[in-house]
């Protein structure tokens, strides 16, 4: 069996990679992993199943053991996806998504050449902003605050893989697939054993 | 209008790269070059059609002029990728296969570091000795030789960006595609005028 390909999917809250991830996964060689975090759980959030929830001091604990594959802090807590989950899929062959920032996507493309990392991209800002407001979750400030972060992260989208719009559903989740089986004929990962 | 991109197709003879680039054609945003060549034309080959065919003087003058994208002189005879028809192909949007071989490749890719370079493999030596066969052109001898080139040729492959296996025409086809959308969305070529 042949290893598994660790993926990174990034984008603008808002822009769909929660929908298109629940695609994927329908795809059995596909998996999500889950990150950790030293926020607190939110109501009907599962430990272990949305986050694994830690204490800071743990958390501390698993960056000094180089536990972590990344991590970053973001509004007062670190965020970052626990190693050994991840390397034990890899081996036994799953394709594993990390949903992640766009800080721990460039330590995660330092430390693992191999990874692909896909940024999602919103039709416009309108589009984004309308998303957001349907979605219906967030305060006029904050959503205008997402809506600034999306444009402030759009420079170190050049420094991903790739780049798929995500307006249509379907079509960005089979351009998904689409660079997952280009990337599978990459020479470097051909066998040529003839 | 986007600029068109720059393709090379190489792989062993006998392993179908011909019928694929038919394929390819039936969409209207692919032209094949015709190669230049100072070899004598084969009865049935028309100039212009099937190559360029020059005298070894006008060969030589453009390689002086910096005509030529790429060339190598093979058996005796020069062959080369006229530069000018190439290029105003790919401003006028058009993706330009050039079916050449591994010398040639490794040129273009130098000269060109966003053309994207395929290599076609046969499914095993056994099954590209049994289509050189069955296309019955070649003497016993010249199979041969053409096989020992294939596996002498194999570890260039790794140089190239995509390895495509052609077992089944419509598969190989369809990766070729695969791989030309997967391109498409790469970070550097994504635009990001919000």
């Amino acid at each position: 069996m042949s290893e598994g390909r660790l993926i990174v999917l990034s984008g603008p809250s808002g822009c769909g990679k929660g929908t298109m991830i629940e695609q994927i996964l329908k795809d059995g060689g596909y998996m999500v992993s889950v990150s950790a975090t030293t926020r607190a759980p939110r109501s009907g959030e599962t430990d272990g199943v949305n986050y694994h929830f830690l204490s800071r001091e743990d958390f501390e604990q698993r960056i000094a053991e180089n536990g972590l594959l990344e991590y970053a802090e973001y509004c007062g807590n670190f965020y970052g996806t626990p190693r050994r989950e991840v390397e034990a899929a890899l081996a036994g062959g799953k394709n594993v998504i990390l949903e992640i920032e766009v800080q721990g996507a460039l330590q995660v493309k330092e430390r693992f050449p191999a990874a692909v990392l896909i940024f999602t991209i919103p039709p416009s800002i309108d589009e984004l902003r309308r998303r957001l407001h349907k979605r219906g979750t967030e305060t006029e400030d904050v959503i205008e605050k997402r809506v600034a972060r999306a444009l402030d992260e759009l420079p170190i989208a050049k420094q991903y893989d790739y780049i798929i719009l995500n307006d249509a559903l379907e079509d960005a989740v089979h351009d998904f697939f689409t660079v997952m089986r280009a990337e599978s004929l990459r020479a470097d990962k051909v066998n040529l054993n003839f």
